[in-house]
C-alpha cells in the first residue's frame, strides 16, 4: 500500500469537482485505489506517506481518438475540409509508414508526447501497415501507458501505399491479438478493430471486420458523420442504408462490441436513435471540428439522451496533443450550441468537460478515470504554484489549470499505480 | 547600426508570409529597420553581426484590447454572459484597485506576463482609479514596452468603488497626459480616452471625454456591439440613437481621433457603414467572444470593406495572454463564419491572422509590426528546435509555431530596437 497526500480533485459525477483539501489517497500494490480520506484511518497509519504538499493530484487524461501517424503534421495543413484534407495531406503522410524506420521515429515522438501531456490511456489509429502498427504497440509497452491500437482498414479509394486487403487485415488483427495476449501487460495494450470510415472500406472488408470483432470480442473504433461532404459521399456509396451509422451496424460494427465513433457532428434522427439504442460511445473532438470546419457536435443532446460521450484530440485534425486544450475547446464549442439553440442546450461546465476527459473516457479501459475505490490509480501531480499567487480556492485553481496550464505543470505521472518516468524512446 | 542574422519572417501584406532564409536585418541606433537582405550589402559589412543561427526572427505582438486589472481572473469566471459577468465577477475585482498596493501587485504581474508572451505593445484598460492607472503607466515605463493606457470612465450603473465623476475623469486624463508628455519616452507610453462602454457612461461623461480627446488629440478606445443583451440595453438607454456606434459618434468618440472599438460581433447595417466611413479600427477578440458566448465577429466582411481590423486577447474575457492563441482563435472562429455563410466568407489564412496581430495592430503605435524599412524594430527571436525535428519548410515551421508554440520558445524580445530583459517588477 502507498499513501499519497495532496489536494485531491476528481469527478466521480460530472456535475461538480470532488475536492479533498490536503487529503490522503491509499493505493494498493496492484495499483488500485483503496480509498480517499480527509484524515488517515487508523488501519493505514503504519504506511509511510508520500507528501506532495499543496499540489494538486488529479486523474490522468484519456484521449479516445488520436491518429499516431499524423503526429508529424501537428499544427500543419489546417486549410482544407475533411475529404480534400485526407487526400492532400494525410494519406501522403500515412503512406510513409511503409518505411518501418520512419514509423519508429515518429511513433516514439508521439508516445513521448502522450506521456508529456499526461495522457495515460489512448485509443489510437495507426496506419494500414501491420509492421508499423506492431512497432507502435511495442513502443507503448515500453512506455508503461495504456492503449487500444488499431491497424487501419482501408481497401477503397486510397493510395496504393495504404491499401490493405481484407485477408491481410484479418491476419493483422489476429496476429496483433495473439501478440498482445502474450505481451500486452494484462490488457494494458490491446488491439482494436479500426475501419477507417465507410468511404475507405468495401462491404466485404466491413463484414470480415465485424466477424473478427465478434470472434475475439474486440472493441471497435471509427469515424461517423464528421463532415457534410463525407455524409453525402456515404449516401452515394451506400444508398441502401438509411443512415451512415446503419452501414457499420449492418456488419456488427456499431455497439455489438464496445464501440467508439468519433465526431458525430451531424448525427440526428435515426442515427441518433441507433447510437443510443446500441450503446455506441461518441468521441467528441472539438479541436479538430473547429480546425477542419466540420461543424459542432450536439454534445448536450447526446448527454441528455444518456449517450456516453468521451473526448479526443483527433491529432492532427486537432492541432494539440493536450487534453487540457480538448477540455477547453469542448466548453467553448458547447457555447456555440448554447447560442445557436437560443440557450436551450446548456453549455458544459468545467467539471463536465473534465469528466469527459477522465472518467467517461476511462470507462473504455476498465475502472479508470477517477479516485473511487477499486479504480486503477492513473493520476497526475500538478504544480500550479505560478498560477496560484493569490488566495485562489481549490475550485479556482482547477479552472485556472484547465485554461492556463500545460505540460510544464505535470510533475508526476501514474498509470495503474506505477509512476512512469520520462520514457527514453 | 546592429545587424541580426536569422530566418526572418513577417507580413508586409496579409496574403502571405515574407520569408528570408538565413537573412540579415539592419537596425539603426534609433531602433528602426534599415533593411532586410539575403546577402549583406557592402555598405554594411563593417558592422558586426549577431548571428541567431537557424532560429526565427518575427515581429513582436501587439494586443489591442486587454484589461490589466482583470489579470487575477484569468482562466476564471467564464460561465456567464457579458452583463451578468461584469456585475458578478469583473466589477468586484476591479473595485479592489482602490487599494494601490493591490493594484501594484497585480499590475506588475500583468506587465511581466506581457513581456513573457512577447507582446511588446498593448492598448490597455486600467480601472476608473487615477492612482492605480498612473501606477500601471510607471510599471510600463520600467519595462521598456509600449502601451496606450486608459483610465476607465464609468459613472452610471456601477459599484460605488468604480464610480468616477466627469470632473475627476477630465482631470485624470489631463494629469496623465502631462505626466507622460514628460516621462513617456517619446510616446512609448501614452494615455488613451477610455469610456468603458455606453451603459457605464452618462451623456455628460461622453461629451466631456470627446472634448478632451479633441483638445489633446488623444486616441480613443471602447467596446461596441459585443453581446445581444448589451445592445438591447444600449437601445433602451439611448433610444434616440440609430445604432450603438452612433452614441459614441455623437460625442466625437468614433473615429474623430484614432479609435479602437473592441468586439463588433453584431455590427451590421448603419453601424457597419459608420465604422467604415469614420475609419474606426475594429479590435477582434475571438477568445473572449467564445468564452462569453458573445457571437462571432464578421471579420471577413470588415476586411473586404477595407475596415481596419486588429487583434486583442481581451483578458480576462479571453483566458490567455498569448497573442499566438488569439491568432489561432481568429482562424478557427473565421471557419465558423465560413460554414455559416455557406463558404461565402473565406476563412483567415495563417498569414492574415498573423498580420492582424503584428502589422495591423502595430499601426496604432506608429510604424510598428513588420520589418519594412523605417519600421521600429519590435521583434521576437523564436527557438522552435523541438518542433523542427524533421525537414519542415520555413512556412511549416511558422504554422507550427503559431499552433503549438508558447512563451518558452521566445528567446529574445526587442521593442524599438532595444533588447528587453525580463523585467524585475
Amino acid at each position: 500500500m502507498t499513501i499519497y497526500r495532496a489536494n485531491l480533485i476528481d469527478t466521480p459525477t460530472p456535475e461538480s469537482f470532488r475536492m479533498v483539501e490536503h487529503g490522503y489517497i491509499a493505493v494498493t500494490d496492484e495499483g488500485r485505489v483503496e480509498g480517499v480520506y480527509t484524515t488517515l484511518p487508523d488501519g493505514l497509519s503504519r504506511y509511510s506517506i508520500v507528501d506532495y504538499g499543496d499540489r494538486l493530484l488529479i486523474p490522468a487524461f484519456n484521449d479516445l481518438h488520436v491518429h499516431a501517424p499524423q503526429y508529424r503534421n501537428l499544427g500543419l495543413a489546417l486549410d482544407l475540409e475533411l475529404l480534400p484534407w485526407l487526400q492532400t495531406y494525410t494519406f501522403p503522410e500515412e503512406s510513409k509508414f511503409t518505411d518501418l524506420a520512419y514509423a519508429g521515429r515518429i511513433y516514439r515522438r508521439f508516445v513521448h508526447e502522450l506521456w508529456m501531456q499526461g495522457t495515460m490511456r489512448s485509443s489510437v489509429f495507426a496506419t494500414s501497415h501491420f509492421a508499423a502498427t506492431k512497432c507502435l504497440a511495442d513502443i507503448f509497452l515500453l512506455s508503461g501507458m495504456g492503449a487500444k491500437i488499431g491497424q487501419v482498414a482501408m481497401n477503397r479509394d486510397c493510395p496504393e501505399a495504404l491499401h490493405v486487403s481484407t485477408e491481410q487485415m484479418v491476419q493483422g488483427l489476429t496476429d496483433l491479438k495473439h501478440y498482445l495476449d502474450e505481451n500486452g501487460r494484462d490488457g494494458l495494450v490491446e488491439p482494436i478493430v479500426t475501419p477507417r470510415f465507410v468511404p475507405s472500406c468495401t462491404r466485404d472488408m466491413l463484414e470480415q471486420l465485424g466477424k473478427v470483432a465478434q470472434t475475439y470480442h474486440l472493441p471497435v473504433q471509427s469515424h461517423l458523420s464528421e463532415n457534410l461532404g463525407e455524409i453525402e459521399l456515404v449516401k452515394q456509396l451506400e444508398p441502401a442504408s438509411s443512415c451512415y451509422g446503419e452501414v457499420y451496424n449492418r456488419y456488427g460494427l456499431f455497439g455489438q462490441q464496445p464501440t467508439l465513433m468519433a465526431h458525430c457532428c451531424h448525427t440526428d434522427g435515426e442515427e441518433f436513435e441507433l447510437l443510443k439504442r446500441n450503446g455506441v460511445i461518441v468521441v467528441h473532438c472539438p479541436m479538430s471540428n473547429s480546425n477542419l470546419a466540420s461543424g459542432v457536435a450536439p454534445v448536450r443532446r447526446f448527454l441528455n439522451a444518456g449517450i456516453q460521450v468521451a473526448l479526443g484530440t483527433d491529432v492532427s485534425g486537432g492541432h494539440n496533443m493536450s487534453m487540457l486544450r480538448a477540455i477547453q475547446y469542448a466548453i467553448q464549442v458547447s457555447k456555440v450550441q448554447y447560442t445557436r439553440t437560443n440557450h436551450e442546450m446548456a453549455f458544459l461546465a468545467a467539471s463536465e468537460a473534465f469528466y469527459l476527459a477522465t472518467k467517461a473516457g476511462g470507462a473504455f479501459f476498465g475502472k479508470v478515470g477517477c479516485f473511487e475505490p477499486g479504480y486503477e490509480f492513473d493520476a497526475l501531480l500538478i504544480d500550479d504554484g505560478y498560477l496560484n499567487y493569490d488566495n485562489y480556492t481549490l475550485q479556482q485553481r482547477m479552472e485556472r489549470y484547465i485554461y492556463l496550464g500545460d505540460d510544464r505543470d505535470i510533475r508526476r505521472r501514474f498509470c495503474r499505480g506505477k509512476e512512469l518516468c520520462e520514457p527514453v524512446l
